[in-house]
C-alpha cells in the first residue's frame, strides 16, 4: 500500500502580522512544521500552533530558519557550519520547550527558506545542520529536498530521513527544482500538480522539464500553507491522494 | 555544616561584543546562569558557555531576560503574564537545546534583570514564570530574590528554589534591596560585603538599613562575572567562605 | 470656516507581513503618519509608502515607535528621555532619508502607541520628544493627544503642535481617553462617532463619559488604517465633514 | 603637496558592550565613518560619537551595514540592489538626524563590511548604493576600495569619490585585497605597513604579492580602531605622514 506524509510550514505570523491559514490546514496535514523565531513566528505563536497541533494530532517539526526576519528567512547568508549548526540547536530546543510544556513529542526538523536550499547543495552546511538534529534527539526525522545533500548528510550521522517533493514545482532532470526565477518553475494548474505527485508517489518517478523520467522518492509532500488558494489546493490534494489509495500519515 | 551556592550571569557576549571573564569566573562558582539570546547571548556564545561550564563541573541554569538587547534586559517591560510565560519557555528550551546537544543536563532559572526585578514583586508575573519552568520541567531549581513573590510562586507550583542574597548590596528593613539608585545601595568594601555574606549563611540575619536585622534565607549568592575586580572578588569570596567552614555547592 | 486635518497610521507592513489599506485610505487623509521601523515598518516599506503620500498629495509625518517589533510598539517600556531623545531623532532621520531621497518635505511626528501614551502623560519623557524633533527641523509639528504634556512640550520648545481627537474613542471629564480596558472606551455606533467629531471641530467640545461637556481643540482626528472597516469609515468620515462644510486639510 | 585623509570606523558599541577607542582615535584621524545601527551601533551611540566627531573637528560620514547584528555585518547575504538601496537611505538618513541636531553636517558615506566587499565586485549592487547616496544628497562623498565598482559607480552617478587603501593589507596584481583567508593577506610589520601607505600617497604605487607594482589611487587611508595597538599604531602613521610632508586632511 502507498503511504505519503503530507506538511505544511505554519506558526510564520509575528507579533500582530498574521500569515497562513494553520488552524484549517491542519485539518489536511499530517505534519506541521513551525516556525522558531529567526525567519518567522515568535514565542506566543510558537505556543498557540504547538497547541494546534496537538489538538488535531497533526505531527509536529521544528523548522529553523537564517536569522533575517525582514526577509522571511529567504535570502542566502555566508553563515559557516558551526553558525549553521549553533542556529539549528537553539531553534529546535527553543519549540521543544513549547513541545515539553505542552505534553507533546517532537517528530521531525525542516530547515526552512534559504537554508533548506543552500543545504540541499552544500555538503559541509548540511552535515552541520544534521549534526545539529541529531545531537539534540537521534530519533528526530531530517526532511530534506528529496535526493539532496541534506538527505545524505541526515542519513550519514544516522538519522531517519524524509525526501521531500513538490506538487506545484517543476523539475530538472536531474532531480533538483526548476529555480523560481525560470519559467515554468511553477505548475499552475492544479490537477497537473496532483497528478505530478500521485506518480511521484506511486512509481518513484517525476517527468522533468527535460522532457525525461527522473526517479524521485516521495516521503513527504510539502503543501503551501498562504495564498489564496491554499486551502481548497490542501483540500483537493488530500481527497485525490485518498481516492488514489494514498494513505496520507505522518513520517513515525 | 553550613553549605550555600556561588552563581554568575555568564554567556553574555554577543557576536563580536564581549563581556566578562566567563572562563575564569567559572572557577570560583558553582552555579552558571547562561543568557539565552534575548537581553543578552547569541547561539554560538551559548554553546561555548555551556562546553565551559560543564567541563568545569559547574551546574547549568537559563537565565532568560526581556527581549530588549539594546537595554541589555534591565529596562521593565510591560509584558502580559502570558507573555512572560512563553517568552521564558522560549529561552529554556533554547539553553536546553545546548545542555541535551553537550550531554549535559539543566540545574536551575534565573530570570535576568529588569524581568527578576519585577517578578520580585509581582505575583501574577511570578506564577507565570514559575508555571514555565515547571511545565518545561518540575525538577528544575527557580532562582530569585530571597523572600520574593517570585521565591513563592515557585513553591506553590511545586517547583525546588534557591533563595539569592547579595555580597555587595544593601538591605531595607523590609528584606528588599535598597533600590540602586539611592545613596548606599551599594556596599563598596570589600570586607564588609564578605562579613554581610557570611552572616546571611550562617546565621540566617542581614543588618539592614534602618538598623534592623532582618532574616534572610540565603542559599545561593550573587556573584558578578564583568567589571574589573570581579574575578579577585570572586576568588576572595570562594577563599573566605571556605575559611568560615562554609562548604561550597551547587543547589542540587 | 472650520478646519481639520485627517491622519492616518501606514507604512506598518513588515518584511513579507502586510497591514492596512494605506493606498486606499491616502485618498481619504491629509497626513501619512509613517512608521519608522522600530515598532513597525522597514527600509522598503517606508519608501514605498513615502511615494505613495507623495504622488496622492498626502503630507508626511514621521511616526516613531518604542524598540519592539513584537509588542508592535504598544507595551509600555522605561526607556529615560535621554534614550526617547535618541531614538526619536534616529527614526525621525530615518524617514526624512527617504522623503529627501524623494524630492519630497516632512511636515509632521507623531509618536506610537505606547510612546504616545507615555508622552501624554510623562513631561520629561515629552519634553525629550518635543526636543528631539525641534533639534532635526524647528519647523515640524508636532501631534499629539489633544491638551496632553505632549503639546504642552512642544509648544515650550517652540514647535507648531496639533492636538490629535479621536473619533471612535470616549472621553473622561478631565479631557484624557478612556483607558481600553473599561467599558464604553470605544464608540461602536459609527454616526455617534462622527457626531463626536463634528462638535469637537465646530465647539470645540466633547460630552465626557461623565456626562459634562469638557473643552477640546480638534486640529487633526485619527482614523485607523486596518481592520474590516477602516476603509468605509475613512471614506464615510471625510464625506460627512464636508457635509458640514469643513474643510479637511493639512495642517501646514 | 601630497594630501591624504586617515579613516576609521567608529560607533560601533551596542547598548553595554564596547567597542573601540573612539575618543583616543579621533585624535589621529580626519573622516569618521559611523555606524548606523544594522551591523553595529545603536541611537544613543550614534549621537555620542557625533558630537565627539564634531567637537574634534573630524569629518562625520555614514557607515551602513548588513541588517547582521550578530555577525556584525561581515557575513554576505543576497539582497537585491532595490533592497541595497532602501537600508542605504534608511542608515544615512538615521545618522543624519544626529548630525542635523547637532548642528554639523555629513560630509562622506563608506559601507561596511560584507557590504563594502560585495559592492567592491558588484555593479548593480555599487550602483544602488551610489543612486542612494546621490538621492539623499548629491555633496556626499562616497568611499571605497580604491579603483572598486563602487568608486566606478559612484562617479557615474556624478558623486564625489575617495579611492580607499590599507596600510596592513597586502594587494593582489590586479588591484584587489589578497583575501583575509590566504596567508600574507595582513602585514603584520608596522614599518612595513607605513612604508606601503607612504609609497601608495607619494608614487601612487603598491608592490604586489606577485611583485609588479600596480597603480593605486591613494585618497583616504582605512585606521582600523578596535584591537590592542589600533591606537598606537594610529598616532605612529599620523606621525610618519606628517613627518614625510604628506598633509593629513579630510577629503572635503
Amino acid at each position: 500500500m502507498y503511504r505519503v506524509d503530507l506538511n505544511c510550514d505554519m506558526g510564520e505570523s509575528f507579533g500582530v502580522y498574521r500569515i497562513g491559514n494553520d488552524e484549517d490546514i491542519l485539518n489536511y496535514v499530517t505534519s506541521a512544521n513551525i516556525a522558531c523565531g529567526f525567519h518567522a513566528g515568535d514565542p506566543s505563536t510558537m505556543r498557540r500552533t504547538v497547541y494546534m497541533a496537538l489538538e488535531k494530532g497533526v505531527s509536529i517539526g521544528a523548522h529553523p530558519g537564517l536569522p533575517d526576519l525582514i526577509g522571511f528567512g529567504r535570502r542566502n547568508m555566508a553563515i559557516t557550519p558551526e553558525e549553521a549548526y549553533d542556529l539549528i540547536v537553539y531553534q529546535i530546543g527553543a519549540l521543544y520547550g513549547f513541545v515539553k510544556a505542552a505534553g507533546g513529542k517532537m517528530q521531525h526538523v525542516k530547515p526552512h527558506g534559504a537554508l533548506y536550499n543552500m543545504a540541499a547543495k552544500d555538503r559541509a552546511l548540511s552535515e552541520a545542520i544534521a549534526k545539529a538534529v541529531y545531537d539534540i534527539d537521534p530519533t528526530l526525522v531530517l526532511f530534506g529536498l528529496a535526493g539532496s545533500e541534506l538527505i545524505k548528510a541526515g542519513e550519514r550521522v544516522g538519522l531517519k530521513t524524509a525526501n521531500e517533493v513538490f506538487a506545484d514545482r517543476t523539475y530538472q532532470q536531474d532531480g533538483s527544482l526548476t529555480p523560481r526565477r525560470e519559467l515554468n518553475a511553477l505548475i499552475h494548474d492544479e490537477q497537473e500538480a496532483i497528478q505530478q505527485v500521485i506518480r511521484m508517489v506511486k512509481e518513484g518517478k517525476v517527468r522533468s522539464q527535460q522532457g525525461t523520467d527522473v526517479e524521485i522518492q516521495a516521503d513527504t509532500i510539502c503543501i503551501h500553507g498562504d495564498g489564496a488558494h491554499a486551502l481548497t489546493f490542501a483540500k483537493k490534494i488530500f481527497e485525490k491522494l485518498t481516492e488514489e489509495g494514498i494513505k496520507i500519515q505522518s513520517i513515525r
